[in-house]
């Protein structure tokens, strides 16, 4: 079928790949309609790879998709052809360890789209098991629905938090995953988010997303923001989205007593951590891997209104201009959040 | 100074009654402006007592209250004469072993407003613990302040859910506690609630509220309507707000395996409680008891817009005719929610 | 093979039964040792049925088992033949919501042994699954081995506890479930164990099993006994595991604000539950149904010496001998606990 | 009264300081009996100060206190005097915000024996707040009570590990801290103690008191150890008690998936912290600032047996050799654990 191929490092081909996909009795087939663009894709493209995984055959690229479903195994009943859907593109082993405590995302052999040397989805269909392939809201478009990836990294990182109604929130970094943190933190319970990025267009944007006010740490302290806001006491959770170590180093500050911190951005390597700091807050600090368990209630949560990804869509591109829409994320403008490509 | 006081059962009097409160150090003086009506306060003057506490002597009614601080004193840094505030009712000793837990609202030796034999609020001013007393947005109405004190009741059995992001919640029982439950559950992060009741006005007025799903469990089944909605598996989460003991004989029916149950009605005596329904999905049970920790999460979540009660605010009268509203208080006809009384 | 099969009610025969198993990649064959007697075993005996579960056809009894595996499935690694073992006895499927969750114990679907129509394993081999079947350490013996299983039930309430270290608990119910819960409560945690009765000689044995004191329910109250020891403060927690309606009303009294009742024991109907009692003191209420994750944590604590259930081992009888075994099980006396069959 | 006072650093004299203590009517006064030296108390004598704390003028060292009461205030019923007791060396503002939630630990204001300006109990009375003074059972002696308070330490980090019974837990420094977090690691639930240091008499001595497994890590790696005794799942907790940058950077190495890190020890600046690993694990990280609520607690494990910290009390001297006392243990020998000075 035609896809979009990373031959190799900086090389990127749309065209034929042979891809033989026999349908299992719990597996639906999908054509996809629209996938979004990663950093992660991104940096497969520039890098060739993420850590460990290394691209030595060429790979199809996109994991944050939506589609319909043309055709249903033989033990599939809750999905028909027809169906509008958006799919969990990790496939876990469900008798490992980790997936029968729950934790299937963090099953060393879970099977991630566009992680080699898996292929991705940038491609007219797929086929994937029915328990993680989700029917989306009449309400929520192909669009919004190839949001529900990365928003589910924000969800996670609700979930991990264990959001007290009404909490005040930070969310450190304005970049996609940030953004949808702020969504979901919202959508869970806090009551207002601090936002924080050094780049204005960002922040102007976030601020314009519901009860979010921007802080521009080149300009000012955001612990001082909070504690201005608090009466000195401090924010509840810190959601730490930007990866960046100087970030990292002062994520404990505008913390509350007994406050959490969420570190969802990844870092290029270890960061410095301020024990004593957290020790004298009894911070409880909380890791995000991807996510498990949210589709759904993302899905939920877009189709009743309380979160609403759409001016996230900053840039939609054709399948057949896919590979210039890899080299415009590649250098997305600061006031850009999310490119898709409508495949469908 | 003059108050509505509570003679005897059925024996309401607005009139002079002697007050006389010293300002402590962490005291703040605070000029009254609108008290909200309470089933407790109605059942006091129905029935001159609530289970153990025994109107024995007059007493002034009314705990649901906003105002205007006037004084405040000597080691209070954080109010100042004019804040507008509202209040939480009940006193703890700080240094009883629940209080020191962090359970102060367990403690038996609180003083609770209009609980003999402490005086109640509908009167001009009263002396309060600087620690129990909020400073209510701009955004918000001394009236929609008043509210705060029934809708903590809802804040705490959010918080006793303990929400995880997108849950689906059922709320049995539309009176003023259910409708404040269901506002936070939603704002506490449910998706959805499906609210139930048997008359059809208040389930008209929640329906109005947000992503509230109305049925009348006169009508239909809710276990059926919510196996329906989530393909058999259950809600997350049911808020028992009725104290119905039909309701409570079948509240696990419409739970999810590994769902939570929220106890927040009082049922008149001892209820039938279905353990094995319970065992079968692993029910976590929680109660609540007022509560804690919560007036300033509610305040933060109507000032940022996430919950709105002014639609419960159905009734509103002068002090002058709080006899008369006490009349109307006991009979409310089933669209109303809250009568107050503007007393400043 | 030769097995001891219910043919019906009060009907029950050793000898053949033709059972044939094959072997999947996953499983492994094991030779049984000892099978414990259980109250189920016997309930499906003297009744033919338990709730739902009817016996239909002849089936083959008992499941509290351990053994010696005798070959392993092709894509089993981490068990080999002459490996001593124990076998947790329902096997869920891996892909339902529930098991995804990790919540396998209340997948509807669960496969349980001795559950009609699943035969159970008072027969000399069985292939099981080798995710659920567990090495012993070498400390311990078969028959021990044998109580894992009903140990698992006290190791899943103690787990719903939350246990802080140094809680104090109540165990409604010196029967085998309450004894195993005492011995869980206190690997897991608990300084101490009240353990309540009616029957003395159950009091005795359980006081001689570590820091249990017991109290004779017939004849002195345990929250009384309870508010004496803690000085008017009450217990963390209560696991009521007697089933009984009366035990079961008074769950409340001797608990402390905001402590935990863990409701094991299963009643034969709704109980008379007293809402306003667990409501002023916030109580958590958590339910257990059969186990999940446990077995491997309860061999750890018996392997390193934190759990000794060989007292409660009190009758053994030979294959041959197991219907006088059914019989006498039947009608245990006091001072026993566990009755046991060995079978290889 | 006659005391040991820190004049400056280095300079330790044993002799008069006025003292004034008026009894509060919740107060009691304490004769002191058995005092520990803590390294905290080492470090004011060697270094004058720790952090922000700074001895500017003569100080009473000594904060692990036991003692027998010897008169109590108006408003105590619950001590009388010639009661046994231990006292928590600090006071807590009952109003402060944290305090209310129930972290009084996280108070600023809290006032805590022998931290400037506040004198501590290496003197013959004191008198205390009868909330913070603790009866010691019979079979605990007043050694063993003035341990209760580094005990505390360990029980703090066994609380907020949340302990699920049978965990495998591995402490990371075989110092006092370590130990007794190893102690009440086992009394809270786990079934072994993977304990690691460098000098091998500490790990000889730790090897000995329980189900404890010593791991020498200048010659072996903990997380190979770890690794292989758990087929390479992990352990559930890492505790991490050394303090050590080097112990601190591999923290995640020995911990399973969904596992939980608490810092306990205190760095002397920020570490290298490995986010990554972190998040491929979803690690949650507890941090732990002395306690709060946990006195009771151990001494509940303490007096029904479950923990016994007659081993790690290596060193004994009378008052009147405390300056010695104070050189030996400001250089105690690697098999020495803690020294304590007999006061009464």
């Amino acid at each position: 079928m035609e896809a979009l191929v990373l031959e190799e490092t900086h090389k990127l081909r749309l065209g034929e790949i042979p891809i033989s996909e026999p349908l299992g009795p719990r597996d639906v087939r999908i054509d996809i309609k629209t996938v979004g663009i990663c950093g992660s894709d991104i940096h497969y493209y520039q890098h060739g790879r993420i850590g460990p995984f290394v691209v030595n055959a060429p790979m199809v690229l996109g994991h944050e998709a939506s589609g319909v479903v043309s055709e249903v195994g033989g033990a599939v009943s809750e999905l028909k052809p027809g169906d509008r859907v958006c799919m969990e593109p990790g496939i876990p082993d469900p008798n490992s360890r980790a997936s029968r405590l729950g934790l299937y995302n963090l099953d060393p052999a879970v099977r991630f789209w566009a992680t080699p040397p898996v292929h991705g989805v940038l491609r007219p269909s797929v086929v994937h098991p029915a328990d993680y392939t989700f029917k989306i809201p009449d309400s929520v478009s192909f669009a919004e629905a190839a949001m529900v990836e990365p928003l589910a990294v924000g969800m996670q990182a609700a979930k991990k938090a264990q959001i007290v109604p009404g909490d005040l929130a930070v969310v450190m970094g304005a970049g996609p995953i940030g953004m949808v943190t702020a969504l979901a933190a919202l959508a869970g319970g806090c009551s207002r988010v601090i936002l924080t990025d050094t780049q204005q267009p960002k922040l102007t944007l976030g601020a314009s997303l519901g009860a979010i006010t921007p802080v521009n740490v080149a300009q000012e302290s955001v612990a001082e923001v909070v504690h201005k806001l608090t009466g000195g006491w401090g924010a509840d959770i810190v959601f730490e989205c930007s990866g960046s170590a100087r970030a990292l180093a002062g994520v404990f500050e505008p913390l509350r007593p007994g406050g959490c911190a969420v570190l969802v951005g990844m870092p290029d390597g270890p960061i410095a951590y301020d024990v004593v700091s957290a020790q004298i807050k009894e911070a409880r600090v909380e890791h995000v891997f991807r996510y498990a368990h949210v589709f759904g209630r993302a899905l939920s949560l877009m189709g009743d209104g309380k979160i609403d990804v759409k001016p996230l869509i900053t840039d939609t591109f054709k399948f057949a201009d896919s590979v210039a829409a890899f080299d415009y994320a590649s250098h997305l403008p600061p006031a850009s959040v999310k490119a898709q490509i409508e495949v469908g």
